[in-house]
C-alpha cells in the first residue's frame, strides 16, 4: 500500500512542485532541505493514494502560509506545522490518520512530507489547489463544501491560535492577519476531513505528478533534449493536458513588495527580438500574463516562468532583473474549471477584470 | 453574600466607570444600555467581593477590546462576550464560577455585568487595571504572574479565535491584530484564574468604587455643591487617595485617529485666561499631561478630563473642539505603583521618555 519517497527523488519532486506552484508556494530548496533533514534523522516518507484512505479516516492537511519573500529569510524549524496538527487533533479529540498538502507548489508540497515523516503518518497523494494559490479559501476543498475551520496557526515560538469561522473567506481574512502579526509566515493545519470527503474534493495524484514533471525536466537535460519540448509532450498524458510556451525573453522590469501578507508585484519580460513585452502580475503566484494589454494566460491556468535554458522554475520571490526566461502556460484539470471553482479562484477572485479563457483557446 | 445592582444605580456606576476609565474603556452610555436591556429581560446583576470567592472557583474575566472610536459605531449585540466565555469554558473543560472586569473603565466596567446577568453568574467587585489601559498585558493580573492566555476573541458573526501564547506581550500583539481584522472591536475572555489567585492579583473593590464616585458627583450637583470639591474630598477615603484639578480651560486643538487598533491622539487645552496650554496625549486612555513641555500628570496615575461645570467625564472619542473642561489627576493605589507594575504600564510601557512621578509629588 502506497510508496516510499526516495531521497534521490527529492530534487525532482521539488522542481516539479515549483513548476505547479506557478511562481508561488515558497522556495522549494528550503522544502527539500527540511525533508532531507527528516530522512537523515531516520524517518521515512510514505505516500498513499486517495483510494487507500478508509472512508472514516481523519485527514489533516498541513502547510506553511505567508509571503514567500519572508519565508526565504525566516526559515522553518520543522516542528511548527507538527504543533499545528497536534493542536487541531486535540481540539477535534481525534488522531489524524494522514496528512496532505493544501496546495501543489513549492514548500507546501514538501511541508506535509516533513510532518508525515516525523509523525509516522502517510501523506496523501493529492491536494486542494492543483497548483498554488495565495489565499486559504482558494481550495477545491472549499469549493466543494468543506469548511476550512477549525484551523490552527502556529509560529516558531509555539504561539498558537485556533480559528473557528462562519465561512472560509473570514478564515482567510483572520488567518492572514494572524500570519502578518507572526512575522509574515506561519504554519497551519486546516480543512480536516474524512477519507470519503477527501476523495470527493481533492485534486488527485499531484505529488506523483510533481515528481513526474521534475523527472521529465531532468531527463531531458541529461539527454541533451529540449526540456520544454519534453514537458509539452508529457502534459497531455496528465490531467494538465495542454502546455505551451507563450513568451520568451529577458526580465526588463520588476516590481515586488511584501505587503498585506503577500509578495505582490509585476514582472515585465522583453522579447529578445525587441518590441513585444509581456507583463505578469503576481500575488505570491503568477495570476495573469498580458502582451500589449491582451491576456495571454490567466488564473486558474498555470503561468510558469522557467529558466530559458534549463526549464528550472523561477518562483516570484527569486525573479531578478536580467533573467532569461520562457513562460509556459498550462491548462488545469476540469475540477478546477467548474463555475463553482472559477467563482472562488478564477480572475474575479483576484479582482482581475478579464474573464477566464482556457489557455487552449488563447494559444 | 454579595449585593444586587439596582437599575437606579446604573447611571452613577457608568459615570464613575468613565471617571476611572481616564478617557478610555469605551462609551459608558452604550455599556449602560446593555445592562438595562439585560435587566429589562428579567435578569439580575449580582456583585460579590473577592473575599467571597472560594479558593478553587474559576473566574473568567470578560471584556470588549478595540478602539473606542469604533465601539460607538459598531455596537455590541450583547451575546459576543458570552460566546467568548463559553468557548473558553469549553477549552478549559470547566464552568466559570464568576466573571470579572479586566479594567475599571467605561463599557468594560459594564460588559461583565451583562455577561453575569445573562448567565446568572456573579461579578467580582475588582479588576485587573484599577483604571483603563489600552493593552492586554497592562494588567495587575499579568504583573503578578497570571498568564493571559488561553484567551478567546469573538466577533458579532460568532467567529472565534482561541489564542495561546508564550507571553502576555505576544497575546496583546496577536489579539490586537485579530481585533483589527474583526473590524476594530471584538469581545474577549482571558486571564482565567482561581479565586485564591484573583485575591492576590486584582485591584479590589473597583465596581463599588466607581458607583461611589458616580454617586458623589451626582449628589454634589443635586446639592448645588461643587462636584470637583466633592471628589477631592471623597478620594482620600478610597485607595485612590489623592485628587487634584491640575488645569482648566477650553479644548483648542484636537488630533485623533483610529490607527493600529486604537484611538490615538492629542488634545490641547487653552487656559481661559490665555497663555498657558496643556497637551494631553492619549492612546484610548489619557497617558500624559504636559504644560510647556513639563509633565503635570503621567501614567499610571489617572488623568481625567471632566466637563467644566458638571464634572461629567469625557472619554477620548467624545472630545470636541471648544469643550470647556477641568483636568483632574488622581493617584492610583500602591499595587499599581510597584516597580513590577510600572515596568508594564508605567510611562516606558507607552514609549514615553519621562519617568513616573506620583501626582502627589508633582501637584
Amino acid at each position: 500500500m502506497g510508496w516510499t519517497l526516495e531521497r534521490g527523488d527529492l530534487v525532482d519532486l521539488c522542481r516539479g512542485a515549483a513548476f505547479l506552484g506557478t511562481g508561488g508556494g515558497g522556495d522549494p530548496y528550503i522544502g527539500r532541505l527540511m525533508v532531507e533533514q527528516a530522512l537523515d534523522e531516520g524517518h521515512t516518507v510514505k505516500i498513499i493514494g486517495l483510494d487507500e484512505l478508509p472512508d472514516d479516516a481523519l485527514v489533516i492537511p498541513t502547510a506553511m502560509m505567508g509571503a514567500p519573500t519572508v519565508i526565504i529569510e525566516k526559515l522553518p524549524g520543522g516542528e511548527e506545522a507538527i504543533r499545528s496538527l497536534h493542536r487541531l487533533e486535540a481540539h477535534l479529540g481525534r488522531k489524524a490518520f494522514a496528512t496532505m498538502p493544501i496546495e501543489a507548489g513549492g514548500i507546501n508540497s514538501t511541508m506535509p512530507l516533513v510532518v508525515g515523516a516525523r509523525l509516522g503518518l502517510p501523506v496523501v497523494d493529492a491536494d486542494g489547489m492543483g497548483r498554488a494559490f495565495p489565499e486559504l479559501q482558494m481550495e477545491t476543498f472549499a469549493v466543494y463544501g468543506v469548511p476550512g475551520t477549525p484551523m490552527v496557526i502556529t509560529n516558531e515560538w509555539g504561539d498558537a491560535t485556533l480559528v473557528e469561522c462562519h465561512d472560509n473567506m473570514m478564515m482567510e481574512w483572520l488567518a492572514r492577519g494572524i500570519t502578518i502579526r507572526m512575522g509574515g509566515s506561519a504554519y497551519i493545519a486546516e480543512y480536516a476531513m474524512d477519507g470519503k470527503t477527501a476523495r470527493r474534493v481533492s485534486v488527485p495524484g499531484t505529488l506523483s505528478l510533481v515528481l513526474e514533471i521534475g523527472r521529465c525536466i531532468r531527463a531531458a537535460r541529461q539527454a541533451h533534449r529540449d526540456p520544454f519540448a519534453a514537458l509539452i509532450e508529457l502534459l497531455p498524458r496528465t490531467p494538465y493536458n495542454f502546455g505551451r510556451v507563450i513568451f520568451e525573453g529577458k526580465i526588463v522590469d520588476l516590481r515586488r513588495e511584501t505587503t498585506q501578507g503577500w509578495a505582490m508585484g509585476r514582472a515585465r519580460i522583453g522579447a529578445f527580438s525587441g518590441g513585444a513585452v509581456m507583463d505578469i502580475e503576481f500575488k505570491n503566484e503568477n495570476l495573469v500574463a498580458r502582451v500589449a494589454g491582451k491576456v495571454r494566460a490567466i488564473v486558474p491556468d498555470l503561468i510558469c516562468v522557467l529558466d530559458h535554458e534549463t526549464a528550472e522554475p523561477i518562483t516570484t520571490e527569486t525573479l531578478r532583473y536580467g533573467q532569461r526566461v520562457k513562460v509556459m502556460a498550462v491548462a488545469v484539470p476540469p475540477i478546477m474549471r467548474t463555475p463553482e471553482a472559477l467563482a472562488v479562484f478564477g480572475p474575479g477572485g483576484f479582482g482581475i477584470d478579464e474573464p477566464f479563457t482556457p489557455i487552449e483557446t488563447i494559444a
